[in-house]
């Protein structure tokens, strides 16, 4: 991260400032989302402008810019980084107001976006996979906000971290899996591919939205259902979908081999899917 | 709020500063306390300390103060806010850090200290009390941390405006209440006090501590128990217990009269209760 925009500005990372009175800082009062851009063009801006949009709705921000102004921002930071393979994120917060909860008063929204290099290909790293444990400390709450309030999954990533483990799952009250802390989990049972239903607590994550198509393109039997914690002793294969990861396997599950413990026929299957949508887009 | 403690340093409210990639702004990854002070004097700073340091454990954040340098810190803002009766709010959040999820590499933690005056008594507030609604829109997760992941508490605080209502009460999956939005509840059911239980989701309030020991003291029946949604219409009394409300009466449930509509006997009696704790503890 070497420059920054806020608010229309860019500044080097170092000197990029928010107020301290911003109720993203004081309460969490905002919400964000990532793009990835590859060779220099973003994936599927139009999409994660979608879900921000209806965000800012629900939560009353009114953001600062439409879908071409908001591609536009994330472009230029790219760019000024320059960077071509780049994970582009946008913040947008209630702005300043008040230090009460009462958001009335506050505004006008806040914007700073970022740009951080992708990870590259590592065809080790996928052979490798990922390891992944559950939970113990934190619970999944309601998922149908990307927003800055997202210390329960910070608090899951780190304890992923303490127990030796890539990412941690978050489970709901009811002992459905929800996510991951920082994307979707897929499982393969039977050969049929399922994945929690937003109503689990579930971010309905732009990455899994592709995944699906192409499973429904390649006719591969393919559900959003409640997932309990138990069914994932059982799955044939594991993978995690997020802007980040792209489609990754999950091959260790609370140290125990997932199936054999490596990447199975349906995950290669729907990454090969995945990059072939990458690619379709950015040709489009 | 005019002027405030950022590090350590007294800036003006305009001129307060955070880094934009600070992980209080990127992702609620902080903590926060809200103390009072009357005529001068912070009311119980030791238990709000404790409670800050707990969650600070709790989430890997090394607070750069002990219990005198939190004091020390919310007295000097208060002072320089030209404040005797003021409501002294201190944030802590674990500092810049790469704009990832995992907290791993960041730091130094961030403080910032504000001051803004106390309500004022207002015995007509009193009488009327506060109508309150039960949140339809969020509910309740987990309530152990005073986090700066506070969304969901703003938009039930949001709802209960734009229903016409002072304060909205948060549900958890279960159906029970959790507690409002900037307060704890309690209620009296045959003439016995209860709130609801932490593991509810409800914050271990510094307010809600005192009143409990008050009753006690008071040989007032209370229990920490659940308290199922349906279990208030047959409430007796309601009120609520908070830093800034102190006891405050919900006269109003929903928009249907709580009892009578007037504050109850038991929540007079522990609104003099506070009181006298507020006494005791500045003339110590």
């Amino acid at each position: 991260v070497s420059v920054v925009c806020v608010n229309g500005r860019f500044v080097a990372a170092k000197a990029a400032r928010v107020s301290a009175l911003d109720r993203g800082f004081l309460y969490g009062d905002g919400l964000f989302e990532t793009v990835r851009a590859y060779g220099g063009r973003l994936f599927l801006p139009g999409d994660h402008f979608d879900r921000l949009a209806k965000g800012a709705e629900a939560v009353g921000i009114v953001p600062p810019f439409d879908a071409d102004g908001f591609a536009d921002l994330l472009e230029a930071t790219r760019e000024r980084n320059g960077l071509t393979d780049a994970l582009v994120r946008l913040t947008l917060t209630r702005g300043e107001g008040p230090p009460v909860p009462d958001p009335a008063g506050s505004g006008p929204p806040t914007v700073v976006v970022t740009a951080r290099p992708a990870p590259r290909d590592d065809p080790a790293a996928w052979q490798r996979g990922l390891s992944v444990v559950v939970a113990r400390q934190v619970r999944a709450g309601q998922g149908a906000l990307k927003s800055t309030s997202f210390l329960t999954h910070v608090l899951a990533l780190k304890e992923a971290r303490e127990r030796g483990a890539d990412e941690a799952l978050l489970v709901n009250p009811a002992g459905e899996v929800a996510e991951g802390s920082v994307g979707n989990l897929f499982g393969v049972w039977a050969g049929r591919l399922a994945t929690p239903d937003p109503g689990a607590g579930a971010l309905p994550g732009v990455t899994r939205g592709v995944v699906l198509d192409r499973a429904r393109r390649l006719r591969i039997p393919a559900e959003e259902r409640a997932v309990p914690v138990k069914a994932l002793e059982d799955a044939e294969e594991l993978f995690l979908a997020g802007t980040g990861w792209e489609v990754m396997p999950v091959t260790r599950l609370e140290g125990r081999p997932v199936g054999p413990g490596l990447p199975g026929p349906v995950t290669e299957r729907l990454r090969r899917a995945y990059r072939e949508a990458v690619r379709a887009a950015l040709s489009a």
